[in-house]
């Protein structure tokens, strides 16, 4: 399991390096990674770790998803980060070949954090196949 | 298979029990749940099931892909709805342990009917691994 | 693998029977699928492949992801590409039963490309279970 300490409301965490070493831990040589977080206000990409458009990626979901007056909102001030979450989805499954991770030149696994900052948690498991 | 039978329009529907039983009665121990809906206008979500929230991701969906007018809308009036199907996805793959899903505190499977009322279907599969 | 060729910037690119033949040809009675596009500025969509759906969910993600000027245009002009792939995701999971996609009636697997003209890569990936 690895675990994420986000600092602010919204950030993009990359956590590429940590799943790697899940993988590579697992014994497993080929098959299928599950990059999975329990979490219902985060969530996970696979997209480009440059600086610049990380913070790109949390503004337009900030515009796509502003922070209006929602139901939830009177429960828990946090409706906004859950519909984030639920738009960017909350895994991401990978190939493993040779106890590795099958990613494009420019793909890292992103953790991202809507309702931080928060102790996060993402759990890997990697299938044989 | 799970039927849903949705009521409205656009409707948040929990599935997570149902699912539950499926994983159960699949007898995989440990391994991963792929649970798939085989329909282009609805969709799935892990995300807590608070009945404001539900209401909210609706209306958040409803902001974000307006029922404008759409090049498909002359062949069938649901353009919308394919195009939000199109951005939840129309599946989840989770962790199972002991026979049971790997879930946050929070985390509910909720079926997302976006072109209803309609009979709908969810299939649960069970990998081993 | 599959190679794609798109010919604009943003366009959606029907590969469903290249991953049939690619399930197919994995030997792989019974399992799951998993595609995966190894790139940052295309997606996959599981939706339906009718002309006018297809451009309108171009139109649509250019609605919601406007091509306003974002931090990493200045390393590269292409930042609401990467935004729209990690709204729709780079990946799809599919089960398979006797050497077939378990596929609904109108889905079919969409290369969403938001970066073009460019040639791109589709990985399949069957597991069995």
């Amino acid at each position: 399991m690895i675990v994420v300490e986000s600092r602010k409301r919204s950030e993009v965490i990359d956590v590429t390096e940590e799943v790697r070493k899940a993988v590579r831990n697992s014994g497993v040589k080929n098959g299928m990674a599950l990059i999975y977080t329990p979490h219902t206000t985060a969530g996970l990409i696979i997209n480009e770790a440059e600086s610049g458009l990380l913070e790109d990626i949390i503004l337009a979901l900030d515009e796509i998803v502003p922070r209006i007056s929602y139901k939830h909102d009177r429960i828990d001030n946090n409706a906004d980060a859950h519909i984030k979450a639920s738009i960017v989805g909350n895994s991401a499954v990978i190939p493993v070949e040779n106890s590795d991770l099958v990613l494009g030149t420019w793909q890292r696994i992103l953790f991202v954090e809507f309702d931080g900052p928060r102790r996060r948690r993402v759990l890997v498991r990697v299938y044989e196949g």
